[in-house]
């Protein structure tokens, strides 16, 4: 039997495309895509709007590469943020997780990566010399690397140290330990290690 | 610490909107906002658009309520398929799986749901009506009642049947049995006891 049409050339095109967003595979992208046509009014209409506000008015920040509406971003702006601190991270989500902790009100440098020789990820694809810069702007008195605890995620770590070695500023990292929450039981080795020997006073 | 803007309100509104999609949660609409962003000429554009397109020119047929671009739909005007058996459905998410199995090329009818008295769903709620006006027209010989295997899918088969009982028209349902690829050991004992019932010759 021959492939027949049973929706407009539209509905597959939207179909296909959500297929293409994380989190949606081809089948959900079709439960998607129902959904969105059947609220049309409350959903479908204002998220393609949303879409193209978003796609317009999106920048990246010349500052910190963080994604925005405006260059440079509203974390580079905001004048109650401490600007002698600068947290490094791989990506922009890590940014906004460190935000949703809300833990520190600073700025933030995004690497675009980690370094990855295998896949030919050297430190000019990464935002390392603007990192760099930053620094010998002289403002900057502590670094926090906010890297995924991966091989890559050091490596680019220890890259950075090195480029920063002659310049007068504090390099930290984020602590190792038990995850708040978490069952020891289900902890690997290496976790376990290392929230011993950074064990604190109780 | 109150609330911080970390991007523009263009990007928390995507987001936002994005969580209210099914299969995506406030997590996920937050990592696909981002790819979407980073993928704006590929994605996030042509996305827009697409969701526009569909918005624009969807439609419900008037004859079947399926939805499509045209009314009425590319289904109820192919002239290639069979129009003398209808399959009745609960929903189009419905029609697209029955199409999928390519088994028979004929007409459909979409219910919109399932008569529920604790929800308030009457008969009225639901396109019965026009499901009988289709049949009195005389052409079709065969209604196919494929609503799910639940309670109300079946409340509502009991309840359509009831309408069509003076009309020359041959009802039927869908097989119930063992899934393609099933193993017995996962499966209920009414499927089972239903494939027992319907065994069929080796």
């Amino acid at each position: 039997m021959s492939t027949k049409r049973i929706a407009g050339a539209e509905i597959e095109k939207l179909i296909q495309l959500l297929a293409k967003v994380p989190g949606l595979g081809p089948r959900s992208a079709r439960r998607a895509a129902l959904h969105l046509i059947k609220k049309k009014d409350q959903l479908l209409t204002p998220l393609a709007s949303a879409m193209a506000d978003a796609a317009e008015k999106v920048q990246i920040c010349s500052v910190c590469a963080n994604v925005d509406t405006q260059n440079p971003c509203s974390i580079c702006t905001d004048p109650r943020r401490d600007s002698t601190t600068i947290i490094v991270v791989e990506d922009v989500a890590d940014l906004w997780a460190l935000e949703r902790a809300a833990e520190m009100s600073v700025r933030y440098h995004i690497l675009g990566g980690t370094l990855s020789p295998l896949d030919g990820v050297g430190p000019d694809d990464l935002n390392i010399k603007t990192l760099v810069d930053r620094i010998v702007g002289g403002e900057v008195k502590e670094l926090i690397l906010a890297v995924n605890a991966t091989v890559e995620g050091q490596t680019t770590a220890h890259y950075i140290t090195s480029q920063l070695e002659d310049l007068d500023v504090k390099i930290t990292r984020l602590a190792h330990g038990v995850p708040v929450g978490g069952e020891l039981d289900y902890l690997d080795e290496g976790t376990l290690s290392a929230a011993l020997r950074s064990r604190t006073i109780f």
